[in-house]
């Protein structure tokens, strides 16, 4: 195993350091793994916190800033954070408004975040959490029941974070991150495999021309194996079968406006990323879709997998111009 | 050799395509390889040219757009772009204040960009050139008479680009773009090799615990192989470097104030880049440096090699003035 680190006990503390040093913009409470926005909380504005496992940069961390997150606390390389920790955050971004918990449907979070959502319903801060469970891979998987909680989440944090930014009460910024999440769909395809550092070996092997169709993000099986494809088919594959659960489920017309994002896991080159996206493009306009927005890059990753995944979201007016308003944090960052 | 693409040939302008797709802020000639901001030249600025080959993305076509460049010619995956691709660039972009070609220093680069501004000569077009060559690992290479251009680029893309977009002279914006080369080094360090599609092989072969210093950006030998070893004592070996060429050198003291970019060769997870980070902070702390100003991430990759480069600029009052001045382009983008 080669990788940039001290030891694989410091990965994450270390991590957590550099990212206080690169980014003024942040308070980094390193010892107990909780990143805030350095201006503490807004008064009367809702606050949003996210966490889960480390590994998959920058979410959650690089999402923390004016129009997304309020905090983020991260555990150790894809293992929960545990719920003092984010009793921790939820009380250092609580406004007065409510806090809203975003939560990757992974068992260990969702148990987490809902002890800490009781711990904090203790100290009278009002919680609200919502699921993420985009990915159409698998139904019940290694560290889920249910469904995983993939790309979704960064439409989610988004969103809602534009919506708690214009003052909305915890209800509405909840209801628009269920709005999101029911209206998305993702699926992942894997090329390599991940090496989570105290493991020091590849997470699975796949042969020299294989790939695995489903991958979750934490190299969890997908659906298949096979052969390596060329990228149009590949999207192909991934938009069938976002096609097929959307038809069948409710609330994302691929024939509509979209959101799309393609995203890398973390170990493939940018030139791919834009390929890729060029057939996902494609292939959604040969369905009668319309890309009206998209994001192309590493957003949500498993180590150094590589791979990509594609998420879909069925936009409407209120979602696009939630997507739109303005944001500041160091993974995504637009006008104001 | 898996990689998400369609076929060897057609990865440029597939990945062209995606671009194109993807921004709407950016006119994409895929046929002729240049890519332009969708307004179209700027009367009276000066126009900012950039190109080299693909492979090293975001580098140039991520930086073409508001306070950066005015367009980006790229090649085929790590072969130079040709005159007549950057003399249609160089038009593209004239508004009549003249063009600067920012070049890294690769032999066909060099020369492919000498004749192109002949040609734009020969159209009553006047360009001015400023080439880069900030890596300190070796003098002369394979590719390379001289020191090779990396990391600085990036810094010289944003500085001159903010001089331009206040309208400042072609004399006055080469003259920044120069200082900026004069004030920066770079050291780079493989983990692993990248695989550049037409070859379909890995460029260069590494043992499980090797290690490459002073690597370039398309796989070209460094100073030394070696084990593998602790973040902070691969941090040390690239500042040692650094500031033994900047004591010999000019303009360059490490405990002054510093731009530093810690940037990831497109195979390495952020995560690992944060913990880099940490460790040249705390390095360049120890020497009496300060880092006024950072960027973290992949921004001149080579293709999905694992491993990280470092660069260092010396600022000053002007250079960080420009380089906290807005920016708006896919891959850098902050307030205006």
């Amino acid at each position: 195993m080669k990788k940039l680190i001290n030891s694989v006990d410091s990965v994450v503390t270390d991590a957590l350091r550099g990212v206080a040093a690169a980014h003024p913009s942040l308070t980094v409470d390193v010892e107990n793994k909780v990143i805030t926005r350095a201006g503490g909380p807004t008064p009367g504005k809702v606050g949003l916190v996210s966490g889960g496992g480390s590994g998959h940069e920058p979410l959650h961390g690089g999402f923390v800033g004016y129009g997304m997150l309020d905090a983020a606390c991260p555990g150790e390389v894809f293992t929960s954070p545990v719920p003092d920790q984010m009793l921790l955050a939820t009380k250092a971004v609580s406004g007065g408004a409510g806090v809203l918990h975003i939560v990757k449907n992974y068992t260990g979070d969702v148990l987490n975040f809902q002890l800490a959502a009781e711990l904090a319903d203790d100290e009278d801060i009002e919680v609200a959490s919502v699921v993420i469970d985009d990915d159409v891979a698998v139904q019940d998987s290694l560290y889920t029941a249910g469904r995983r909680g993939v790309g979704a989440t960064v439409f989610v944090e988004k969103i809602a974070g534009a919506l708690a930014e214009e003052g909305a009460s915890l209800d509405a910024v909840a209801a628009v991150a269920r709005e999101v999440n029911e209206r998305s769909r993702s699926f992942g395809v894997a090329l390599s495999s991940c090496i989570v550092p105290a493991a020091g070996k590849p997470t699975f092997e796949l042969g020299d021309s294989e790939i695995e169709l489903g991958i979750g993000i934490h190299g969890e099986p997908g659906r298949t194996r096979g052969p390596m494809r060329p990228a149009s088919e590949l999207a192909a594959v991934a938009l069938d079968a976002i096609a097929a659960d959307s038809e069948a489920g409710t609330g994302l017309p691929l024939d509509g406006e979209l959101l799309v994002m393609v995203n890398g896991m973390g170990g493939t080159p940018l030139i791919e990323l834009y390929v890729m996206y060029e057939e996902v493009a494609r292939n959604i306009a040969a369905r009668g879709g319309r890309i009206a927005r998209n994001l192309v890059g590493n957003y949500i990753t498993s180590l150094e997998m590589q791979g990509f995944s594609v998420t879909v979201c069925g936009l409407t007016d209120q979602l696009t111009r939630l997507w739109d308003a303005p944001v500041d944090t160091p993974a995504l960052r637009w006008g104001r």
